[in-house]
């Protein structure tokens, strides 16, 4: 069967006889003086919902729940920025060095987020759902997790979601843990991430080379339990990182020489020291 | 040898000996199970900053007040998205429907934000502050209005941030100046657009062709008075728009057939009808 | 105290011990007024070399026979351009529509070359390479070649560098195969694809659906004959496509208004008639 | 009904009354077995033309002379890679290293060729330009190249096409001088660049720093000489360096480890010694 060919001339054809052939949209109704996202006009989700909710409604259709929007919140929080050394942050300031437009060094960073890259969220939801399958075949919840890790080890790879180049222990997955359980939302996701993890501390080489749950295993682990798409794992990192990519290439091109070579290794930090947030905002 | 003529050895010797050479960043500092955004550690701000606020501290450096966190929110979400018919939209579809990753697609609408194209707002944010120049040095809010009204008009231009192709008054505008009211965040930028808009429909052209102030000049004027630099205006509406772009790719690859010819005139709205708020979330 | 942890310093103590730490390139030199290109001045390949061949040169390393260098030429003046249909042409067109700058548009088009668009050619010499295994382990060709178009069929595929949406014979691919014979270039790659065509030609679904070889394919074939790796195949495609991007994008700017929306059904050819090269140059 | 507004729908039906509401494009004529560029077979131009001369008809419109393809040719050869330090290197490199297909590289480093770095030649071509109005209004050439000399000064500027990181003496600009030259394409362009440099080399300052003439004003006189638009002259330094940036992010795939952190100053290169072409290619 053809690849598309002669379709092209058939399809005109069958629009002319029948309306419903038009191609569709479900997430935004754009009329004279009125604009309905998923159905909602959105000058009465303006000041009603906030960012991270009304993302939450654009990408999934429907309203969150207090709880889940809370949840959308601090994922999207977890990973604003990483500092200078992601090869995001440093092809967004190659680009800005050049003193291109802030768009094109945005998109470039987002070009950096590759499969090595913060893609790892979709890679790990699918380890996970591996894992949940043999649950549901019967298997106990840690022999489930421990057959998932050793399939990964039998091929060389380290499990999905687990091991950093800075940190042994995240602390921002620690902290979607504690706000999934707090907040009521931990699911079947959270639980075989959590298996994992303590099958991987329980190995005698632990205390050497650590493998701890990070900040993209958390994601994935909570929102799969939110109920989000695998593609649109990687789509929650994607859409917190680009605040850090803008203000990484802002701070490019309002502190640097145009045209200089960066290196990403020698560099200091002259912000503001370590502080509190104020007691009203806890 | 190394590649980089004498000048790279020189530098990086005269590096070891003065760290005053070293470059310098204030966004992020990163230490072993440790990340700081300006200084706060990422995981006190996950549940205790909505994103829109955590966006604002990392563009800005510092916290905002809960009505500017209330304000960023507004914006962000008043731009999310305007359907299937912007050519960012469409340059984002074009690239899903070759099956490229989201990454590929979300960087393709963001080239799209050109300078005709959600790139208003720095134009805005500089003719009010052209504006306001004349204020200060003594010019009558509504006379300095008219000034760089008849400066447009003389060189055969739009005001920047007034006119739409499919709205005569757009909503969101409408509702950011409603909330910088009550929020008590209006300031010299408001006023003046808003001096602008009346100086507009008082011409007598006004009814067969009106020029609104859309949700562009809105949120130049307040993010103006919030403190935004120009380049920043700019950055609001594409961390706006991203989440809109990933629907839209995602959409595409979930519901359309691969390599489509994508017409943007030629498609029907499909999605849940028009609804309002919970009471409860009013 | 640099950013990037205790590692960073201790590295950068090792470089200055160890001079192999260093990372290394293979492609270009540089020294004051001094340009090596694999070893060559850059000012004595120009006016030398075609650009082609010097493509050939910075890509593989070695100079091309003139055989090579005339293939090279052909193969990437035959995807110069293929109308204004394809995802990349109207990616590049609705970024340029946005009055963005040129190299946006050509971002923005390279990235709809995507898995189903222009990259069927490492997927085509992968599966050419399947059929030249079983060939070395003494298979005759053509039982060969139906063997790995029947796989494809099998998963449900069509074989990959077969099939045109406009096209039931591929000018390019004919001509393509016509040089590689000429200029005695042909290899076991374009002799597997040969045998691969007429196994397809000989189905009896032939006459209704015929699934002729495509300039992917025929690229596929002469490109690793002349021993490109897969990833350099799709290369080819991306050099060879980057100008028409620029033609129309920049026929966009010049002909069309900003922000028109992209019917891509909706145009006709005001070009030159079909002609013919002057004599002189056959 | 459709969301496009009422415009869309009445847009539609005068389509089908008005043959001539299509849009229009003079590129590339499409046919079942037939793809003419610029009118010609694309079949017939394989093996006829070079890559060079294809892309002179793709842009330009018409065939070149052999002396004009000659000259295209080593433009393009001129500007095929600098090495791995220029920003546009680094981004295609960052980008390389999460194991992100080919394509996302080159449009990453494309996004690098911003304002400062490769952007110059339009520029250029401006400022001979300005330079050629004076003559055109009787100013001799000496003298109207020291006025838009004196006016770059006066803002501080260097003038656009003069002075490199690198070069003192440009062997790619000598050469393509020395071509149009032998070519007899040397024009008022080229002679207005050359009584610039003449300038420059004249000021008492220029034993310390001189501002040689770099390839990007060599281009921008060339081109400008043939005839090309101001954005075009960018577009030839894009094309000819598509090349470069592929075979920098396919070495840094084959050669590196992924997520690695790119210094560019520190790398050697170990690529062939320098070497000379043989004697029967030149």
């Amino acid at each position: 069967m053809a690849n598309a060919t002669s379709n092209g001339t058939t399809d005109r054809r069958t629009h002319s006889r029948d309306a419903g052939r038009h191609w569709r949209t479900a997430i935004t109704q754009i009329e004279p003086n009125k604009i309905l996202i998923r159905g909602y006009p959105v000058d009465e989700l303006m000041g009603r919902l906030s960012f991270a909710e009304a993302i939450y409604l654009t990408l999934i259709g429907e309203l969150p729940t207090p709880a889940i929007g809370r949840m959308m919140s601090a994922v999207l929080v977890s990973s604003l920025d990483h500092g200078v050394t992601p090869p995001s942050t440093l092809a967004a300031r190659n680009v800005a060095t050049t003193h291109a437009p802030l768009r094109a060094s945005v998109a470039s960073g987002v070009l950096a987020f590759g499969p090595v890259h913060g893609g790892d969220i979709t890679t790990c939801m699918k380890f996970l759902d591996a894992g949940l399958a043999l649950v549901r075949q019967g298997e106990p919840l840690d022999k489930a997790a421990r057959t998932i890790v050793s399939q990964c080890f039998d091929s060389n790879e380290i499990p999905p979601g687990f091991g950093h180049r800075f940190h042994t222990r995240d602390p921002r997955a620690a902290r979607l843990f504690q706000m999934a359980l707090e907040l009521e939302l931990e699911g079947e996701h959270v639980r075989m991430i959590r298996s994992v993890e303590r099958f991987l501390e329980a190995r005698p080489e632990h205390a050497q080379s650590p493998l701890p749950v990070n900040v993209d295993g958390a994601i994935a682990a909570v929102s799969g339990d939110l109920g989000f798409d695998y593609e649109l794992g990687n789509a929650l990192f994607l859409i917190a990182r680009v605040p850090g990519l803008i203000a990484h290439a802002h701070e490019e091109q309002a502190r640097e020489k145009p045209m200089r070579q960066i290196d990403p290794k020698d560099h200091v930090y002259d912000g503001p020291r370590e502080r509190r947030l104020p007691e009203t905002r806890k």
